[in-house]
């Protein structure tokens, strides 16, 4: 099963795909999709679009995860994370992915086991997990590596409970 | 020049054609795109992207309208209505409209010549300005008509400025 996590931003979107074999997973690519601040938003969004687009078709992945938003004090990057979200969810159905949305601290605790753990804890077990000979580069793809993963143990764990019943 | 306005959002989004020429102005279609609550977020975006691209094909216009978005008290709204205008936004760059991005202050300044009107005031003058038989329905139809209005308004400006110079 390919998991792939998204970090929603329209300046950087960050993306990673796993796979995932028999319970242990590794890491088949990871980046960010980035736009500059200087083109106008309905193109930016567009070459998020195009890009993810093409991200899909070459990993074929069978499951999306995607953190749910929460709303913090700055409203106007909050806008524009949600509006890239809508571009995400958009490639979701386009390609007929599942998706499974998170919150924040269920990644944390799903790849560290502790639901308070900080940025560079997430990013030290994701490189650890995934066997990576160094953190992935930028955070925005080390966290969409370790969405993809919680993804995917959410992903097998609803496929385990389907074979028990 | 036809201006297509949009009030965007999940459970409904409201469209609006009209077509201005010479400075007088007729409507050329005006709905809404609506999506049930029990289907999933993804395939709710697929359904207003599709159905947008339909319409767009259908009245080719040049410029599209969309109100700036603030964020209110209600968060949880104001995340799904911005996923919905990044489909928007998306639909406004394949389609290379120019996007009028405008306050809704400034919508109902250039509809009512007060920024303070209420919405059945603006339904009003909408009502009165493209000479309705009878107000638009439902309001977020009646609304995007008169987003269509003050883009349109706002687009001719543009246009007269640079005859000017």
């Amino acid at each position: 099963m390919i998991a792939l996590g998204i970090d929603p931003g329209t300046a950087l979107c960050g993306y990673g795909f796993i796979e995932s074999v028999d319970g242990s997973c590794v890491a088949k690519s990871c980046g960010v999709i980035s736009t500059p601040p200087q083109l106008p938003m309905p193109q930016r969004l567009l070459k998020i679009h195009n890009q993810l687009d093409d991200l899909i078709n070459a990993f074929q992945p069978d499951v999306m995860g995607v953190e749910k938003l929460f709303f913090g004090k700055n409203s106007t990057t909050a806008i524009s994370v949600a509006q890239a979200r809508g571009i995400v969810l958009l490639a979701a159905a386009r390609h007929n992915l599942d998706l499974i949305e998170i919150t924040p601290n269920e990644v944390k605790q799903s790849i560290t086991g502790y639901g308070g753990a900080d940025k560079q804890q997430v990013i030290f077990m994701v490189t650890k997990i995934l066997n990576l000979p160094e953190p992935p580069y930028p955070d925005d793809a080390a966290d969409a590596l370790a969405i993809a993963l919680a993804a995917a143990y959410t992903a097998n764990s609803i496929a385990y409970r389907r074979l028990a019943l």
